[in-house]
């Protein structure tokens, strides 16, 4: 696991203007949000391999990974 | 912003097998994971204030939250 700060994700829910949220809960969101970074990550190397096997992942290998797994998400 | 770790971000990257990353996709990847974040938990307010007006957000909300969100994404 990437070890995500729990004040961090805690914060973010909060913000998105919970009164009070559990702590499964946020653990929850923390586990969430690192499969979703794995996911464009994964995509990302991809992208980047397969651009002329280019062995540093950019921004834009970042940019399109996401687009291509949001499909009709808007984020 | 929430400030997520770089280092830990980085490191999902590296993780996903990305020999080298630019700064810049660490921070695009970060980026993108606090937009997923904040889609995921104001779904889960809104889940939670439909259940009776729940005032605390919990793992069910976030679970629920995240498959409508992903819809056929699976992470």
């Amino acid at each position: 696991m990437a070890d995500l700060p729990y004040a961090t994700v805690r914060r973010i829910m909060k913000n998105a203007g919970a009164k009070r949220v559990s702590k499964d809960a946020v653990y929850e969101l923390m586990r969430l949000m690192e499969l979703y970074a794995e996911k464009v990550a994964s995509t990302s190397v991809s992208i980047a391999e397969n651009a002329g096997s280019r062995t540093t992942v950019m921004k834009d290998d970042v940019r399109i990974s996401a687009e291509e797994i949001h499909g009709v998400i808007s984020l």
